[in-house]
């Protein structure tokens, strides 16, 4: 557990490096998918006084197991999506700029370029707008209930789009361990700028890219034949 | 009042740290209800060169009550804010890019995602064009009027709004305290950013985000029921 | 003279410090006018390795009167603003990115706030494109001439709107002294910024700011009764 | 060979210094004309761990010749140019964002200002899609190949031209040696940037610059009796 706080504390950290967050607009969990753990940044601490000990420990109905301080008040959009999504091990929510953008424009976004299909198979779904039911009931717990309606329905992989954008909301991202769900929050935000800017050069005309291109360099990295990179 | 001169001087120097002016061109003031008087930057004093004991210390009708140096020439608006706006501990002002284009369009700044939500329970209104009597007259003191007047007209209650953009001008900003309202003028300046983008999105579309989740937002962090951060 | 090579040299040096240059796309100068004699910053030479003792002295026409490396390939563009522009004491060019945006448009920056009107008393004018004998002549000569026309045709007088864009090139702008015409390219670039970003708000629509709030913010940093700062 | 190593990592070295790449997006090349061996960056390698001993040599078919780390999986791209380009000594691939905006739209950069001229002697091209059967086969080779075919088909000098964006994916730049390459690279990055804001000035009407003022800077600074800078 002390090793997964650490890792999680770390993950934490790289969210102001990366310039993804602004005050303590962001958080970053990881799972220990054998005891069903889940270790989150506790709520509104400045990342500048953030340390590895003040780390919460949640179980997956996002209860408080151990630690003093309040988990994130996004506790239950994690949970929910550690219970949903079997195989990730670490979840960052963000509201970094150009992603929460779309978000806000309530638009997935579009696979447009080797950057993109290097991480993302296909395009980054962006949820439906919550009804209020959603947002006056369990709105935390809804919100995660929105995404994994997102990929259930859309028939998306999250393994192969580790990332969603929640409607007038922001992304959440993942990936196998906290440190990864970091590093794709990072590919969102940089091809989330680069699609807006590459619409302004075809307004109105730019379509997505060939699937063809998508699948090789998708493959190229994640698939059974992956040959990039040292292993 | 030797601690009110420290967290104005001190969030004078937020300004640069977060990237909100360039040269001079911004003031932090303070107020300490109790004896009615305002701390505020001196005018015209480059941050690299800004002292806590340069602080002018002046009363509520912008008269200079201590110090050797002349107050930022701001301080009339300052001094119609705090006399208006009985809650309010701190201002700032500054000339951030974002939130400047939003404020030479005469546009006031829709409430597009929760980011905004989570701070302002509305749009950032802009004020009306000054009047030829406005400009030529007292033109610092009017400046503050037309803010106050956007607010009463619009029923807006400036603890729920604590910013404003004034017409061709810039943005202003107010807190609890002079390092709240620099949280706030940040917030300004990056949900100005995202609404362009937004907007570029959605050209001629885009509309403000559902009321109920504007609600939800804010009332999580400021309601009587908040559920955000520590306590 | 040693005195006007340190002030260009640290002139120069804020280039890199306020982002106003990529590799050496740029260079101050400052004049002597009792001597009639030039500073200005050796070509090609990397702002990482200048050195005040590089900085090369060249009379009003030119010519180099001291120095072992030759002058920014730009001398005759600053010999004629000199020549022409008698109250200036400093010149700077450079590509900052956004007003060269302008520049490559062809288009006037038009005053659009009270931070363009703070320091330019009216639109920053673009040159008419030059002339193929232009180009093929005394090209960099026949653009100061290019400049010095845009003022006297348009009646713009060079102290109150110190800067030019060069159509299809970038700007030049100047000032008292080296140092405050770096001041006003930094503030050149700023605008530039803000006006495109402002025009994106307010698509085909967007007017010039109002003429007697553009007096009132030039007049009171540089009227006869200015009253900002503290002299 | 040891001293092609050190300058091709301190080639590499510089993409994070001048913000060309985000983790592991980019990699540059060198070529000894003499032995006919490349030198490269191993592939997915973070830049904050590499070191000059890591460097991959590799011959003109992309084989290894000595290193235990696999070279980029963009090998094939370089050996191709190299093979084609006689001229060239060094090769970079970034995914800088501006440009790859431009490579995700399909569109080639149009020399619209004189700090495009001054490197570029004319527009960067972009090549066509690549069909299925590249895409499917030796995709890095075909990389190369249609790279190759624009500049033949299109009657364009690489000595002139040295960048090219891959249709859908990314800017390939190339130069004297590796150093001059990631200049060119930055150029590629900071002309992307401006075009599109350019564009943005004059939607739907911005032609390109002069030919002749395109002509006078490119041949300043490039052509038999260039006279920037000291030689």
């Amino acid at each position: 557990m002390e090793s997964l706080k650490k890792a999680v504390w770390e993950a934490n950290m790289e969210l102001p490096k990366y310039r993804l967050v602004t005050f303590t607009w962001g958080n970053v969990s990881g799972i220990d998918r054998d005891s069903g753990l889940v270790v989150i940044k506790p709520s509104g601490v400045p990342y500048e006084e953030l340390q590895p000990e003040q780390m919460v420990v949640v179980d997956l109905e996002g209860r408080v197991v151990e630690g003093n301080l309040r988990p994130s008040s996004d506790t239950p959009t994690h949970a929910a999506l550690y219970r949903a999504f079997k195989d990730i091990g670490g979840i960052v929510h963000t509201h970094s700029p150009w992603a929460t953008s779309w978000a806000q424009a309530g638009r997935a976004i579009p696979a447009l370029g080797t950057t993109h299909a290097d991480y993302f198979y296909g395009e980054i779904p962006c949820t439906r707008p919550m009804t209020e039911a959603e947002i006056q009931g369990a709105y935390e717990l809804e919100t995660g209930n929105v995404i994994i309606e997102t990929f259930t329905k859309g028939g998306i992989d999250p393994n192969q789009v580790p990332a969603a954008l929640v409607n007038s909301h922001a992304p959440f991202c993942w990936g196998k361990d906290p440190h990864n769900a970091v590093h794709n929050a990072v590919v969102v935000e940089e091809v989330a700028k680069m699609a807006l800017h590459t619409f302004q050069l075809n307004p109105g005309e730019q379509g997505p890219m060939d699937q063809r291109l998508l699948d090789r360099h998708y493959l190229r990295k994640h698939g059974q034949n992956a040959y990039y990179g040292q292993q």
